[in-house]
């Protein structure tokens, strides 16, 4: 019988971005995105949990060691989207509206390639700001 | 295939209240209750946490737009509880303890009958402290 | 030569209250404290930043001893006031609105009786909310 | 005899900027802002807290109505730069490179003119991030 | 028909530690934890929640008295561990390195005896940094 | 005329220590210290601010580089008690009793070393605890 546990690593990014949707007229995307919509961005810091589920190693104690699961954070999230306009620096943002849903979605998918499936599963949560996150897979 | 997400909205309200049953004696209802007992009421600072899950619309980026579950929110939970007694302004519990977990359940039925059934299942935690809270449904 | 350090300790507690002048209408009572004006009461969960400034004592390494500080407070503040009703329970206030401002003096005044002059200048910092909060003296 | 309290409010914003001089080269701007010079620009949740300083009105117990505090922040500050690049969007970084500390100085010039000097000694802390932050005046 | 409902209640505990394999040479340990092996120990401000899940009592309004469920983590937690050096003090990790995830499930499997399995599902949740935390069971 | 602002920095460690004087018997340690006394050690994270201040630079609009005082907060700081047993690792507490006091006397001393008194003047406080700090000089 196996026990299956959790552990969470938080890090940050701070980034500028727009919410539109390409094919709309400006007004369309105001009355959808509000002053979202600035063509000029806004920003914000986002907030990440990455959350990974599997078994205790019984020699370590440990399901990751936390510092390979920092530096994986750190090159796969933070020196991609960290001071960056997600719409016009982040290739994955060229043809998606970087939502608070859409970046969790683009997070998990970048470290779910980089985290061994047979021994982790994985969730996301991204805080836009204190009362606005995701989170993803469900 | 589909892919669930959910999206969070936290929201706070300020209010009093008692914590009794009516059909006990003062004793009982000491015994019990304690100092949230005080027959003249004290209070808290809540913090409410709304879970939506569901489908991204692939257009929008959004599982909702969270500026309308926010009026939701405010409209349904903060209008009705900010700045109130919990058990002598509020019908829905004239007859209900307001216990953190009556509390939490009566904001999640609320709000249930205000979002769309077909497109989003709901949860929702509710602090009465920073180190007491309740979430429902499990 | 001395050096002057300041130690702080935090406590916590929740309470009711109501604002209003007894002189006023309780139309004028509205026009100024708003919903913070219904006759029911509303609360908060009341957060406190206690500040002593003076010396090290230089064989303890003590400004003073924190569990000593933290008993004054429970005493003087938890019990006084955690769990009731300011304008109905506590005496401090019968003839006080309890405005943050004025929990704040109240307090300060309070604990000052109870530390030594000689050897402690002290202040007091208390968040109603999150958002707002005052400090006394200045 | 008078007695000086002090009462904070806290606020946020979400804004985009860059930092970089316009009398220098990209390298050189690069040398000294790093990636903060990203032409792109990247963002910030801002938090700010403004404080103020004076007499308690002994009729309301207030230093000053916080709601009233709460609007001019809301139009004076919010307005103004929430959801704004501030580099491009906001007048007072046509000729200012928007860091910490200068944003810090332009708020508390906005707010010092709208609030009452005789009653009123004001400063203004700033949140970048939670590492990061400034205070202003001294 | 039943609903289930979830309460959380925190606490605290500091604690000195270190992590290290008995089996293993200095040189592996070092290898493997890094920093955290220092032979003389470091320390953490741990965080906990313990999660009950159950039924409301009809008549109170509680899943579970958060008086006594303190009360229990008091005696079963933050007796047994707080001041204390995990490695050397507690039996539980005479032979279990205590990482996050250890100390997680040695609390769920303390508290888990106290707590009647016919009314409560639990999980423990430990923040060792506000980085870094465990959850167990999933 | 020169307008002086403040800059704060946040910085983090995690160490073990204990409370107690050479010069006194266990007996009369345990009475003042209580169970920071464990001979076996115990541990916090401690969090630290660094508050400077002084004038903006009209160029760059910084009153420092908060990258080069991030650098300077890491060297002398981070690196020196991170992961530490500050009585047994540390020369600074050879002969000092490691309180919350005294360890923020001595990161203010090596921070002034490193810090231009003609530009800067300079004050720390450190959190122990989210309940217990201490800030100095005042």
């Amino acid at each position: 019988m196996t026990h299956k546990i959790a552990v969470y690593r938080r890090a940050r990014f701070n980034a500028a971005h727009r919410l539109y949707c390409k094919d709309w007229s400006f007004e369309k995307n105001e009355e959808v995105f509000g002053k979202c919509n600035n063509p000029h961005f806004h920003g914000h810091n986002y907030s990440l949990e990455v959350k990974l589920i599997g078994e205790i190693d019984p020699v370590t104690g440990f399901l990751i060691d936390l510092n390979e699961l920092r530096e994986i954070i750190r090159e796969e999230v933070e020196e991609r989207f960290d001071h960056k306009n997600l719409n016009l620096d982040c290739e994955e943002f060229a043809d998606l509206n970087p939502t608070v849903e859409n970046i969790t979605v683009v997070i998990y998918n970048i470290l779910r390639k980089r985290l061994d499936r047979d021994k982790y599963e994985i969730s996301v949560r991204l805080y836009e700001t204190e009362n606005n996150y995701a989170e993803y897979p469900i």
